[in-house]
């Protein structure tokens, strides 16, 4: 027999190593979607691992406690967040065009399992010490959205709108989505966000007179 | 002693009636403040009894169970979110203004007691009857907004946009209040809803050209 035929049964530590994310990343997945269809409280770590047809165990081993485990979703999902912000300042383009696009990317987070599961279970759950641990990146988050808004006015390539309040229209818009977006509806998240944008976008090129009738 | 200064120290029928009105609408406000202020998960009955300097009994007497006490909460809430459209629709004006002044209550509405409950307790909590009402009030409501928004597109006061999508959008960001804005903030609702209402109208009256740069 060749011996390159000769597969070795044992995985290489590269490949045990692999695996292992690939199965924490799994159960992270399987609860996310499980906390985000029947609810926090609703759910049991027993649940989440009998949807991958594992025991309780494995989760503990994988991931932890149930408050560890929610709050590595929320972690997943802010982080995301966060980056649909970072990307968007280091492309290019005026303060409009990375806000666009800024925005765009942070709409479709909200509609994925760990976005959805940052809106919908949110801090409440948690235990006061991984509560803190989420307000500290939903703030850093919150900041980076702000940025992308305030530069947007700095360069004039929107009105010198309210750049808090602006945000947080703008945000709470897109946040909702994680309400009201089923997955696997018949527009996909990208589809939707682009059109949300437009009309959130055209509320901030607008001049105030044009507002009025 | 004049008769007319003789006064009863017993209350008539009338005062009676009004006094257990003013009791339960009392317990129920306290209700909703504490489930918005600590979560309804987090809150007793006892919690809300013992913000009145009552007993858990008084709150069965007037409003049942803690089931039965977050769904007349969020009963109040929906209604007012819905008089909200009502009032708007049968006011003048065209469609425009006729949405202008529906979104403008119904942001109100989302900063206070009730509609926040609303908002931020929602019905993942409800027992499933409780939950069945939740969901067709909630769509009545529903409704009436998105008809607003389709009657501002049927006579050209807004441009023809996604009815459904434009109506997630736009109460998206106002159902969002509930969550950043705290009572008693610098801004009132209403000048907080005045700005919210201009920007998201921006985004409704621009021509599609004009959203691009």
């Amino acid at each position: 027999m060749p011996k390159e035929l000769l597969a070795s049964p044992f995985r290489s530590a590269a490949e045990r190593q692999q695996e292992r994310v690939a199965k924490r990343q799994a159960l992270l997945t399987a609860a996310a979607r499980l906390f985000n269809e029947r609810g926090f409280h609703a759910t049991s770590l027993d649940d989440v691992a009998a949807s991958l047809g594992v025991t309780k165990p494995v989760i503990y081993h994988y991931l932890g406690t149930k408050d560890q485990v929610l709050l590595e979703c929320v972690r997943v999902g802010l982080q995301q967040l966060q980056e649909a912000a970072d990307e968007a300042s280091r492309g290019g383009g005026d303060g409009l065009a990375q806000l666009k696009r800024g925005l765009a990317r942070y709409a479709e987070v909200t509609m994925n399992d760990f976005g959805r599961c940052v809106i919908l279970t949110g801090d409440a759950a948690l235990s006061p010490e991984s509560r803190k641990e989420f307000r500290q990146l939903k703030r850093q988050m919150d900041q980076k959205v702000r940025a992308l808004v305030a530069n947007a006015v700095a360069d004039g390539s929107i009105r010198p709108v309210d750049v808090r309040l602006a945000t947080f229209t703008i945000t709470g818009a897109l946040n909702w989505t994680s309400y009201w977006h089923s997955p696997g509806g018949q527009q996909s998240p990208s589809e939707i966000a682009a059109a949300m944008v437009e009309l959130l976008i055209g509320g901030l090129l607008a001049a105030p007179a044009q507002t009025r009738k």
